[in-house]
């Protein structure tokens, strides 16, 4: 294993649109939210051992998630625990990763990925990360992952890609031609029919001095920032010096300050089952379901004339469903939700109405 | 207030069309199912207090019961709580508690009414009970309450009642002519056009001395098993004899028993508004409700595009429901019941499932 190669997992959001089951104290990344006995977090950590090595993966989490960290992922150390003191989106986050790693290993070649999504051919991503890291070690690129869509979501941002300008190494790796937001559904049909478009799935790979490099051109003043922290970083000072730095820094987005701008933006056109587990429905779509199409988590659940429905029960509570079709049911920790699938973007809103209503002690 | 009046408050069934409020080990009676501080047995007690002395009140119930009728009804002494070994009917219990009240006052005038009924105009009640229990004093009748039907309900037994047979000193007191079980409803339609059928309440007045010779000549064997009883009622050995009856005892109700067959079977039309609240659309029925037309007991539910449903939620849950319409959604003790209203007669099948999947437990 390449002792250059580090791994930045980016664990700090909410998952709001995952509530109730994702909490404001326990985000969805941190939740079994597959059923399957491991939190999302835990499997990218696990994943991503087969490219690094587990001392070199560092989380990027809020201060308040320390302790669940920690709990969860008990192999690592304290200094691989990044805590941001506040949310300011991807951008200062990544830089603080780098400055961290910089005084460990300035020769870094780094993934950074998202702790909250889901990969189901591990075989084909751990390929394509293989060839990304190498191809990054040896050009001064920002390397994205783009995924091969399989419908017009509207959920998604889109990378546009120039079949033109392709890696000849590896004819899956093109050069950029536009960033997009997550479009409106017109607009989607249209870049899945033009086949030049990819799902942008927030997985980035480079080398720490090519990002050094892209921060300094394009967000000098989020990198002068985190410089000012040089000498303080790994050691008892960090700290201190960070709560000051985060109090000035500006909210932006990597794509936004960055990948949208860079010229030396390249994106590996992928497809290994991914899915960035961003609402219930995008869970429904990959679990497994029962005759009737139900997804249903929880032992003492039993339907009755209810079919396309999502289930997230409390395994010891007995539930008994009748008539529902296309219903998101969830229950945990004191709240429960119903609502249609198809009305999922509402959550949102439920969540700032419980809050005004009851307090943040819900959300 | 007569000392010769006394009340006899049927209080053994277990209420599984209330499931899962209602369970076997706290039925419907037991329940602040109205969500206004007192149980239907509470309140049916109260009401008959205007009636009778306290103490000429009795509760027949399950011997399971006896905890929470001490508990819900203190205000009683343990000998009126008259305690069944095992589920007969009605016949037997009434039969029961005529032996244990004819030691006490062989001259009693009894009303006998379940403990989970509702009554909206109490003052019309009370003055229905008084006239019957003076009717019942000086004739040889047994009078049941016949309501005026105000829909077609095939929940409700009926009774046909012979208008020119009416009572002289009241002309809402006729003498029967059939008793009906729960009607089909193009049955039930044509009693309500007919307009001499009226609801069976199943509250009873007689004389002690008119209902014993009603058992002794139309339930013989019931009658003879409990004379057995004779010296022991309210003596310590009375438990032991009642087991034995209990044991041999026959399931037969005082309608099919008795009503059904009896030559002075009289009925006293009325209309209190009355409510045997026996399913969940009967409770939405006379619930208040909100803007539309939901009605809910919980403090913290919301709703969102849901309309027509009956929501019981524990009191502190947080409950988001979106997309309803016409729904039962209720939770209680570690069960969550969702069902279409109209598809409330269902819930029987699912308690029986419940029982043979998880067993007793959560019924």
């Amino acid at each position: 294993m390449n002792p250059n190669y580090y791994c930045v997992i980016m664990a700090g959001g909410v998952g709001a649109r995952f509530w109730p089951m994702s909490r404001l104290k326990t985000p969805k990344q941190f939740i079994d939210i597959l059923g399957d006995g491991l939190t999302l977090i835990q499997k990218t950590f696990n994943r991503f051992t087969q490219i690094c090595l587990p001392e070199n993966i560092f989380v990027v989490t809020s201060a308040d998630y320390k302790e669940l960290v920690q709990e969860q992922l008990p192999q690592i150390s304290e200094q691989q625990i990044i805590l941001e003191p506040s949310r300011r989106n991807t951008a200062p986050c990544i830089a603080y990763a780098n400055y961290k790693i910089k005084e460990i290993n300035p020769n870094a070649i780094i993934v950074v990925a998202p702790s909250d999504h889901v990969i189901f051919r591990e075989d084909v991503f751990f390929n394509i990360i293989e060839i990304g890291m190498k191809a990054v070690e040896k050009n001064d690129w920002l390397l994205t992952i783009g995924i091969r869509p399989s419908n017009p979501n509207t959920g998604y941002g889109y990378i546009q890609y120039d079949e033109d300008k392709v890696y000849k190494e590896n004819s899956s790796i093109y050069a950029v031609k536009t960033f997009t937001e997550k479009p409106e559904l017109s607009m989607a049909k249209k870049f899945i029919e033009s086949g030049d478009f990819l799902w942008n799935a927030g997985i980035f790979m480079w080398s720490l001095k090519s990002i050094e490099k892209a921060f300094h051109k394009y967000l000098p003043e989020v990198d002068q920032l985190f410089k000012q922290g040089q000498g303080f970083y790994n050691t008892p000072g960090e700290k201190e010096i960070i709560n000051k730095i985060y109090e000035v820094c500006k909210n932006i987005s990597i794509d936004f300050g960055i990948m949208e701008k860079a010229q030396n933006v390249r994106v590996f056109a992928a497809d290994f089952g991914w899915s960035d587990l961003g609402t219930w429905g995008s869970l429904y779509n990959i679990r497994s379901k029962d005759e009737n199409q139900n997804a249903i988590v929880g032992k003492r659940v039993k339907t009755y004339n209810t079919n396309n429905c999502i289930v997230n029960m409390p395994k010891d509570k007995i539930v008994i469903l009748e008539g529902l079709d296309n219903y998101i049911v969830v229950e945990n920790d004191g709240v429960l939700l119903i609502c249609q699938k198809d009305n999922e973007q509402l959550i949102r809103q439920y969540v700032t109405d419980v809050q005004v209503d009851f307090g943040d002690k819900f959300i």
